[in-house]
């Protein structure tokens, strides 16, 4: 076996967690001695074991690590966090030389993992794969290294652009595998956001179906406080909800019972800005956010230069007529390239992902 | 080889007179005797030889076409047009037995030619391979089925639907090789029709680049005649102009040299339904017409449930603003459903091709 099969294999068995990290990054690891796989491991779900300590739960007889070559997809942690620093248990249990796909992005790890040990006489290799490994946490690294979260921006449109036939009732576009398709979309996703006239007019409960431990809190922004507390939006959930309104404390029929079982809390400040609104989030901790429409709410994320990945889910229909197109509004309009990365058929519609052109070296689209 | 293969050896051969049949339509024949291929011939070119005759021609034995078989893709003709009727011609050579795909659509052919072999005992199978061979002449059944030209509507747009960025200048949104792919689809055509606000904005000239041997006639839908005739469109070409303008006979600045060597033609009345257009050029014998724009005019033809294909090429941007999209007029919007057909990688755009649903099978689609 090639150093880049055992790497493979960590990268394999860190998807092994997807759904279960929350915030922490997806992580595998592989222990190798005399070209010899002792044991694989992953980080198993937040809170829980890293992929380094998993690993070395999995080896049968441990003194056969002694002496061994780890193959890990991201740089062992210095720090205690809900789990002692790996990269103290390595030197502590013997391992020779490890292979670090990617340097951790994560200021508290970033580069003192690796410090550590080789401060500690272990031979460290950084880069190995790192672009494949890169691409397990998109939204975690993008966190760290650009201060703020992932925008990914859904839209369900018709083929000429249009969202609804804006005729005051809810205009229905994709099928029920559509559906799951843009479920299982929310359901990786840290935040789902909206604006107040989508809230008003479809009145969505923004929950996923899903069975995830970590369910995306939902933002509603809705600044002039024009959604009612009769919507579902607002009935008490486990799944928390972000209420951004402009005012003062003083604002009246909010609550926020933020110490209290309420996952209802609302953000009161004199004027919210897409980027004010991104920021407030990123200070939150979320990392990514499916920003779900109206119109006007995807061209103010445009405008703010906030739209990193495009998701569009296209039905074979024309709407026509005076129907509303999507990235609508009464500002000037402009030209925003994307990077094209799949084409795909789902259900009913023509499901489109595009990037940031920018990131694409990143996601390794280039 | 099996009945299959000659037809398919047929519908092979008919596709070499592409571009070259004008109204006419694309045909193959293939001529067996015991199980020997004697000749393959095509229908090649408007006004020239039959693709019966054509494969006469090639025959270098022409007393062993006495007691064949032949193999043809369209009903043998009955009629004395530019060329003497085949039907009697096969006869005369002494075809024996004649495998028909498809049942000619034109009420000047249809049935006559398969009872006139039939009276003069040749045996005629109807049908081999007809779904195949029905796909070589789209337009022509088309426009014989249903009385009408095949309409097209052709949308070159942003991510949000957006066609331009109304600012008072042409949007370029396709590159060069989607560019020589909108030119193909055009020297497809029999018509190309665009709006009096797209001549304004635009100034196109909508000649075919591609070299064919019968151009397009370029259609300009000018009611209000304010399409100024210093537009590049108006510029005296070999390729016909002709101009739909409301109003009596003695409307001013309006030249009608039909007689004469000038293609310009103007078709004055006291109102113009896209219907009344589209009836016009059926009359003057048009079998396909390519609708190039703008937003109004496809509205015009959605409401009018004209749109029999619609190809769209999308570019990886977003608009947005107050960015002008696709069929949108001042009417109210409704769902038109298509299916969709293609949809591939075209230069700098996705090009997406649709039919109408009900097209689907008789395009072999179900």
């Amino acid at each position: 076996m090639m150093q880049s099969d055992y790497m493979a294999q960590a990268i394999a068995a860190a998807r092994l967690g997807t759904g279960l990290t929350y915030r922490n990054p997806l992580v595998g690891a592989v222990i190798v001695n005399n070209d010899r796989v002792l044991a694989v491991g992953h980080h198993v779900g937040f809170g829980h074991a890293h992929a380094e300590v998993d690993a070395y739960q999995h080896v049968t007889h441990p003194e056969d690590v002694i002496g061994s070559t780890m193959y890990v997809t991201l740089e062992p942690c210095s720090h205690y966090g809900k789990t002692p620093p790996c990269a103290q248990q390595l030197v502590k249990w013997g391992v020779k030389e490890v292979f670090v796909a990617q340097q951790d992005p994560n200021p508290l790890v970033g580069g003192k993992g690796i410090a550590y040990l080789r401060d500690h006489g272990v031979q460290v290799h950084i880069g190995l794969m790192e672009v494949a490994a890169r691409q397990l946490n998109r939204a975690y690294n993008f966190y760290y290294e650009h201060q703020r979260p992932l925008v990914t921006v859904k839209v369900a449109q018709s083929l000429d652009g249009k969202l609804s036939l804006n005729d005051g009732k809810r205009t229905y576009l994709t099928d029920t595998v559509a559906n799951a398709d843009v479920d299982h979309l929310r359901a990786s996703q840290q935040a789902i956001l909206i604006g107040s006239q989508t809230a008003i007019d479809d009145d969505p409960r923004l929950l996923v179906k899903e069975k995830v431990a970590y369910p995306p809190v939902r933002v509603l922004l809705d600044r002039r406080n024009r959604v009612s507390h009769e919507s579902r939006l607002w009935q008490k959930n486990k799944t928390p909800l972000w209420h951004f309104v402009t005012g003062k404390e003083s604002t009246k029929g909010i609550e926020d019972d933020i110490e209290g079982k309420d996952t209802r809390r609302t953000f009161i400040a004199p004027e919210w800005s897409i980027g004010k609104v991104i920021q407030t989030l990123s200070d939150k901790g979320i990392q990514s956010v499916l920003v779900e429409g109206g119109t006007h709410i995807q061209d103010a994320f445009l405008r703010a230069g906030l739209v990193d990945q495009l998701i569009i889910y296209q039905v074979p229909e024309i709407f026509g007529g005076q129907s509303l197109a999507s990235f609508t509004s009464s500002a000037n309009s402009m030209r925003t390239r994307f990077t094209p990365v799949t084409i795909e058929k789902c259900g009913n519609a023509t499901k489109m992902t595009f990037i940031r052109p920018s990131l694409a070296a990143d996601w390794g689209l280039d």
